[in-house]
């Protein structure tokens, strides 16, 4: 569960495993996806119930926002890289 | 309402205005203030209480979390810096 992810196939490994629209960072410790709304209310309502689900994986993102605009950056500070936690976070995320 | 504020008296002015804990970037032209909580759900239960004041006065903070600590940003886009309404709402912010 805490095992960091080869990057052997960054490209393709995220959408192999059920994500879409995730990149790796340059580094590559962690994974990012800016998801956009049409407004504020939308993208808060959008964070709230991310925000739920982070609380009972027990799994926080760091996550920033601006206006309809949610940027959201995933990694396992424990492992120190991406972990199938983080995969398992984005899926959840990807299907609000 | 949307003049920007002068910067003659930077270190004084904004607990002057009574905000506490806030200063301007370096550029000058927004002010940030980290809070700081026990955990997420305090901090995103926090959000939520901002995130409503900043709908209700239609001028929305730009911020990030990353699980108890919460990073506001605040200006105002169409003066092109730090106006009565971004001083308004880190009133709003501070009284939560």
């Amino acid at each position: 569960m805490k095992t960091v992810l080869g990057h052997a196939d960054r490209a393709a490994l995220l959408p192999r495993l059920g994500v879409n629209g995730w990149d790796y960072e340059s580094d590559p410790t962690a994974i990012t996806k800016t998801f956009r709304f049409s407004n504020f209310r939308e993208a808060f309502a959008w964070m709230t119930q991310a925000a739920f689900w982070a609380e009972k994986m027990d799994h926080h993102p760091e996550w920033s926002n601006v206006y309809g605009e949610v940027t959201v950056r995933l990694t396992t500070h424990s492992a120190g890289g991406v972990t199938e936690l983080d995969v398992d976070l984005a899926q959840r995320l990807d299907a609000i």
